[in-house]
């Protein structure tokens, strides 16, 4: 039979009804004569509110602690999902992040997978049972409770689709798949029936929040085909598939746009072999995520360096470049919460050299200024006034013909 | 250095609060040179919330789900427990049931521990940790997770402490430890000091909510001297020892009650042998918890059997007594709900022959009818109206001289 590896978030198994309805889908999939294996996340809110209540204990939070607090929620809906599982006739068997052979490094809070062996449930499977997985989490080399950082039940199913051999990994959630841009801003944004993991990854590193990165990483080199669904309204998704020659190349696929960046300028830093790479080492020691860079041409001998951060590590980002300026030489550090990102991405852009003057123009055709650039093969993103992005992201998504 | 195992309850890390007062109680434990293993409950309701959650979800719950569903809570309370233990400067080191080596047997929802392989909470203590060890859990033969029955936090610090060896077993609850009497209807109940294994086993039988009946059990085998406490206002609770030479033998220790009985009598049993035996293990066989038997003695061949059973059993109770009572050959089957037992317990009735009589005299001096005695060499228990039973109480609380 071929098997799916099916991915519920949060949201989808929210509350008891939810719960219900997954499973319903769940048996719908055997009885179309699938075997499947089911990853779920903690049921909605349950992982902020435990971090909530760790909060409230402890200033102090031991990493090996926090990986065993947060991991508990995905067992709760592990074992419910199970439950109604058997209420329809179907035979489960909850299986924690350990339980399923889920080894990890010993890197809490963020792990990395080291080795799966699933022998547990490939015994399940043997025998009939759907095995529902604790995503999010795994058991360190040293016999510890690991997680693998926030959203990474994805991970856990891709992971999962690979070392089984799965036909596909449905990846569950509360939106309905992939689409031209957010459809709150652009309300003729359309749903993408297919990207490339090329330009899914893109995406994902541009602010979309379908898909976690790492997932999308992980599936694209151990070539397991990926589809975002709702399972609020079970409609077909966007698959994510290798790219191959039958496929429609459009220019460009999709305008994304994130407005939860700052960015952070060192001015007047000396010209010299080694600066950057000390400012980024301390940002990087930190934790810092530094997401683009821009460092001007020199002039005078001196530069700037800019760089944008999610908002949330701004402060840490300004307290590392101003700690250092003195060392570095840097006249002054300024930092901007007003701004944010649009990107314009598709694989065709390979072979279309067009695509960075259109954006440019269309931009300067609304009177937007633009404040850093940076692009790979397949995509262009800028930084612009946040007051700015969602008129940028209408214009780029009709300039490009996205309707 | 001497080492003890504290348990604390559900109502002792109910919220942030109370597990810092915890955390400060374990800390001053290791000032005073001792070495401390914790065991915890699930905090305040979380597991009652769990079980409400599984009801919404399904009629279904495979015991190993609900297992898996259930032991969440404590694996939340140990890694908050740790977080606020690290945040006084106290390393401590969380292990779910099946970490600390919990192993039991198959019989979920209520499994027996058949062994305790705790290397890793002694490599722990080695390294000057505190380990804090989820409560009510373990993991099976076969690699499950298994809970080991309601209340039975208790049972892991007692095999804990008796595994390891410990110095004690502190119990803390809501409570100040045992008393002579309930203090809500006795006012002028005292808080005994010492009771030996033998009246506290009694007055756990007889509904003492103190101390989990199996756990004191356990602790009478294994020898590991135990002490009740309150978690709120830590003053000296209630030591249980073996009895000795050198203890008090007070005739009557305590007075115990319990209203949440209910009783059935089968009547117009032919008597002969076997009738009782094929009730009480079809009884058995549905896991109706039945208290006290009585029969009385047979007049014209037929004899009523009545006994009591947990109120909430009383719908089974009443069922297969009526699904039997054709073949048992019985004219009626009878319920009541409006019961409650009153026990009187202590070491020294053993060598005063008297207390029966004294028992039965004060409760005819208070015009309440008894309806069921039962009696062990320590412990004389009668079965009465409901509305009679705090009387009942105070009137022997007083004969017995226990204010």
């Amino acid at each position: 039979m071929p098997l799916v590896v099916q991915k519920y978030g949060g949201t989808s198994v929210g509350d008891a009804d939810r719960i219900r309805a997954v499973a319903d889908h769940v048996a719908r999939t055997r009885r179309e004569g699938k075997d499947v294996v089911v990853v779920v996340s903690a049921m909605g809110k349950t992982t902020d509110d435990l971090i909530r209540l760790a909060d409230e204990v402890s200033s102090v939070q031991p990493p090996r602690e926090y990986d065993m607090l947060v991991s508990a929620g995905e067992r709760i809906s592990t074992a419910l999902l199970c439950m109604a599982l058997a209420d329809l006739g179907v035979a489960a068997s909850s299986f924690t992040g350990s339980q399923a052979g889920i080894v990890t490094d010993t890197d809490h809070t963020k792990a990395k997978i080291v080795e799966i062996r699933a022998t547990r449930l490939t015994e399940a499977l043997a025998e009939g049972k759907v095995p529902v997985v604790a995503g999010f989490q795994g058991v360190s080399t040293e016999r510890d409770v690991t997680t693998l950082g926030r959203g990474a039940s994805d991970l856990t199913a891709v992971a999962l689709a690979a070392v089984l051999g799965a036909a596909a990994c449905e990846i569950y959630t509360d939106v309905t798949g992939v689409f031209s841009a957010d459809p709150r801003v652009v309300p003729d944004a359309h749903r993408l029936g297919r990207v490339s993991f090329e330009e899914m990854l893109e995406i994902s590193a541009a602010g979309g929040q379908v898909l976690q990165l790492r997932s999308a990483e992980f599936a694209r080199n151990h070539h397991v085909p990926l589809q975002v669904r709702s399972s609020f309204t079970w409609e077909p998704g966007t698959w994510i598939v290798e790219e191959d020659a039958s496929m429609e190349q459009a220019v460009v696929t999709a305008v994304i746009h994130t407005t939860s960046q700052a960015k952070v300028t060192v001015s007047g830093v000396p010209d010299r072999p080694g600066i950057a790479a000390r400012l980024f080492r301390a940002l990087a020691d930190r934790s810092v995520n530094v997401d683009d860079v821009v460092q001007n041409t020199s002039v005078h001998g001196t530069t700037d360096i800019s760089f944008t951060v999610p908002r949330t590590d701004l402060q840490t980002a300004v307290d590392v470049a101003e700690a250092l300026s003195g060392e570095l030489g840097a006249t002054a550090v300024h930092s901007d919460r007003g701004v944010a990102k649009v990107s314009v991405i598709g694989a065709g852009m390979r072979s279309h050299p067009g695509v960075t003057a259109t954006m440019f123009e269309t931009l300067a055709g609304e009177g937007i200024n633009i404040d850093m650039i940076s692009t790979s093969t397949i995509r262009i993103s800028c930084v612009v006034r946040g007051d700015d992005v969602e008129r940028a992201v209408r214009a780029l998504h009709g300039a490009f013909e996205l309707a």
